[in-house]
């Protein structure tokens, strides 16, 4: 029987990936669409690629409606899904949060970057993140996730096999990231206009950036040491894409840098070690659900580069999403998920 | 049991469509593709996409090995498939060409414009052309089928209804089409470097274009009359998607127009056809096998406009070539072929 | 003696192009850019190119301190000038209008298209339209210059010369035109987001565009007949930059196309007649005040193609405005627009 | 009088944008554009932008006819001036070479980069680095000048204040660099098609990158010690612009870095330290003749990030060898080189 599948805020482009996603997945029934402002509207009118595919409208988002739901996605801005969390988990609904409001462990860190106190600070603690290369086994339990950032997943992906294995100073990271404008989301402004970002790029956020907390959380369990962090976006003239360049410095003499990512990832179906040499691109996982990675020590000096990309709407959001779904509901991991990237 | 798939010539970006597409049909098994220039390289380290899907090398066009195929599609440069298509065939192997060489059924005509003599002129006769919107029935039989071009396939599906039902003069059509750069093929060139075609915008061969007399020859048929038609392609700068606009003019007072695409594709899985008032975008097609259409008429005047668009790699090359063997197989029309398009 | 200058409205890509020739031009000083939202403001700051060649904050639109000014350009949203003109006249300022305000000759047709009455259509019959290819004299002596629309300059200079020899039936021209997104304006809104327009190609406003009837009032006068056209616009995904294909159908046997469009431009500064058989590149009058123009005669039928490129703010726009201003005040036409194209 | 000049090598990018400049440069005269291929045909014709400014053919690189310019710049791939420059300084004519023959001071260096052995290694030591930001009193009396490439003029730049004042550990700066296509040069390949690296970024040659050497040579002459450099390149979907994001990490407590930076580059007349907090776009700088740099003291803590920004054809080539040009030729500096970036 297919899972009985809701979507709070389907506007933006999490919104947008993910009901192309559920749409195609072959165990969900998607029940319900919810945005307030376009209530009635056709949901295929907004995002013409699902004519024919979805014949849902949007609906407001009504409580009682999604109580009917197995597993609610939250893609709303943040500071929704912690307001409307508690009551479905007691109406004994799953959530899936692909903003930010349970991805921090501690409400005092929450407010301080998000500007306001956490609705539900409790629930904080039972809140499972969503990277299933590391909390596979505590997802399957998860009543309620908080899927993590685009930034976020490459960037631990990326740093994971050399902190868990202490080969690099925890303390000098540093996170040269570069994302597609998707990343800033569907809404009006003219800082995202082509005419603005194309044919241009730059660094914001220098100062910090409300993923910073969020990377420094999981890079802190993954060394057991509080890491140092320097971590600088930056704003990328394409749609989609995450490109991230890591640099780290290594402690002694390290082991084989190769070997150690790829037996560190060789079980994930969704983390593809490069061969030595490589050079990912962000293309070779347009709209797919993996996250390509190559590693390099240059002139075998003491720095050691990790280059990751994934798709910020996929991997980086709508995709993991649902890989947190498959293993919330018991289904194989990587069902619906398996298109092939789009190139070109 | 699967049908055994080659593709001759896998190395452009109808190739690497093609490729994607085949790897994920459930009834399909690729069994070679074959480059001469790229014998025993990996596919995959070609098409970065393809890792992790797709685990062959190039082989040597052979023709031994193309034998034990049930299908072969031709991703070749015009002028290949017509030299190896009579051995396959009398081996009992189907062939999709996805290149010009079975598309014009004179070959005076094909000799005119591509500049060569034809290797199987006799052939011409059994090649079925291959616009299922058209020619269903016949692809059901086929042996040997010609898959149409990116800009005859949204010309024609634009045009056609108004042709078959008369309601348009025929000597005075206008095909004013935008093609992204893909169309121009994966080959070292100039021209279409980046530096060279992002960021402008350009007509080209407006003195005539290969495409003209396959789009002429459709539409002759289509309306039992010899057509006039101005074609002018564009070279604009994205990766794909084919926007044409078909201006016509009415004869006497015409019947709904809107009700007649409706009707003329009410049963098409592959067409869609808008609301009145609509003005549909390529990104909605993006890597979809399907053409979305709006029908105007500007002002109540005497000119339509038909906006028709597609994904010139899926509808208007790998997609249909794939459509087309699922008809030529007795399999259902759309399986493969149901991905949503990729939006934003 | 400098010609004082001021700009009502620079927080446009109109305004910013204007301020961008202005600031570089020998023979004007900029004394005042208005905006109320930005008042105080540094105009370098909105405009970071303008930083180390403009020190102006944004000033308010105060009608006192422009009465100084020897000239006031509107680059202002539609409606604006009308109200503020009057006052500015009596002053004995000099106006060039960038909006639409003063573009139509009849009130009532500016009524519907724009849907508010005009605040001064006295000031109508004053307005010269600012297209120097046909009223350059009547511009030397202008108080009141409507400037005129991106679309109408491209279409306008293509169908001139057909038009004015009578070499064309008027009753069926057709305007295929492509424009860059800056075309939309520097507002905060979905549409032209990066990540909607980019990758992807529309047409838009088919049933009617506001620049239809200014296009028609021009084609209008040059053939000395009401025309007939089809105007159908596109957003291209391209910063700048319009391409206008145009179609008409030649009347019996026309002179030589090629001479015709050469003689008419011969003597024009900013209108280049490419060579038999060219196809302008939009990239080829990026940031330039130029119009470059090819005509053809596919198959040697009966439809004459007219392919002009401009880029929208430049000849389109600021750059057009400028060469207005010089022949207002009896400077050289060109001074201040001999910059080249940027190439690539 | 005018300075003659002449060009070999126009057929590339740095060729073209060089003939702007240099067209409009008001104290030059442009003598002779040659290249071998290209023989014979107009210069116009490959760059269309030029239409109307020069009026040229390109010639065969003869040396006789460039005997009688004042300064002849090359534009040529790495290998071609070395061999012509001896035979022309002893004619008397000045050289600017913007590939990078003499760009290293250590012929043995030059051959372990570039594969082949230097033509004239004693030439080596008259050369001059055109940066001027560090070379300006040689430059007034050089002959032969190396034109520092695009990577290493954003670079230096960004690490000069840091390393000059010794305010960082010279062992361990890292530079994350961002180039637009146009960085990869006019040659037919099918890697900087717009259907392969639009919609992609992605980095290269991290395992060492031609660039490397000489920014290491400059740095280490900044800092007087042996500086410690990782370089990764990458390649961003645009046609012009670096964005250079450099690291590297304090030694005790710095000083104020704004004013360091403002103290450095007060009287540069192409150098933009931006205020506290920003962050420079390439955009800012597209066409024009200027670095812009912001520095960053992320969470006060002990990385240093400065970010720099050219465009990578002007001050990263054609526009920094006219800086060149104007310094030997005793002209203001910035004569030629006024003009305002395009934006958008």
């Amino acid at each position: 029987m297919a899972i009985k599948a809701g979507v709070v805020g389907g506007t933006g482009y999490t919104g947008a990936e993910l009901l192309r996603l559920l749409v195609a997945h072959p165990e969900v029934e998607l029940v319900s669409v919810t945005s307030r402002s376009e209530e009635g509207s056709s949901v295929a009118k907004m995002f013409p690629n699902l004519r024919g595919h979805l014949d849902l409208p949007f609906s407001a988002p009504d409580e009682e409606a999604l109580h009917s739901c197995d597993v609610v996605f939250f893609a709303t801005p943040n500071g929704v899904a912690m307001k409307m969390a508690p009551a479905l988990l007691d109406a004994g609904v799953r959530i899936i949060d692909l903003a930010a409001d349970f991805r921090l462990r501690d409400a005092g860190e929450w407010e301080r970057w998000y500007g306001v106190a956490h609705a539900c600070p409790d629930l904080l603690e039972r809140a499972v993140y969503g990277l299933p290369e590391v909390n596979r086994e505590k997802l399957r339990a998860a009543r309620l996730v908080a899927s993590p950032g685009c930034y976020p997943t490459a960037v631990q992906l990326g740093f994971l096999p050399l902190l868990e294995e202490r080969v690099v100073e925890p303390g000098s990271l540093i996170a040269d990231v570069k994302s597609g404008v998707s990343g800033a989301g569907r809404k009006a402004a003219v800082a995202t206009l082509l005419a603005e970002c194309s044919e241009s790029m730059k660094a914001y956020a220098v100062s910090g950036h409300r993923h910073l907390p969020e990377i420094r959380q999981g890079l802190n369990a993954a060394s057991q040491a509080q890491v140092g962090l320097v971590f600088v976006p930056h704003l990328t003239p394409m749609i989609r894409g995450i490109h991230a360049t890591l640099y780290a410095t290594v402690k002694g003499e390290p082991p084989d840098l190769q070997e150690l990512f790829e037996h560190r990832y060789r079980d994930e179906p969704f983390v593809d070690v490069l061969p030595p040499g490589s050079h990912p691109e962000t293309r070779s996982v347009k709209g797919a659900n993996v996250c390509r990675i190559a590693v390099h020590r240059p002139q075998g000096g003491e720095i050691v580069v990790v280059l990751a990309v994934i798709d910020n709407l996929v991997k980086g959001a709508a995709g993991q999403a649902i890989q947190n779904m498959n293993l919330m509901f018991g289904l194989k991991e990587s069902v619906g998920l398996e298109a092939i990237a789009l190139l070109p």
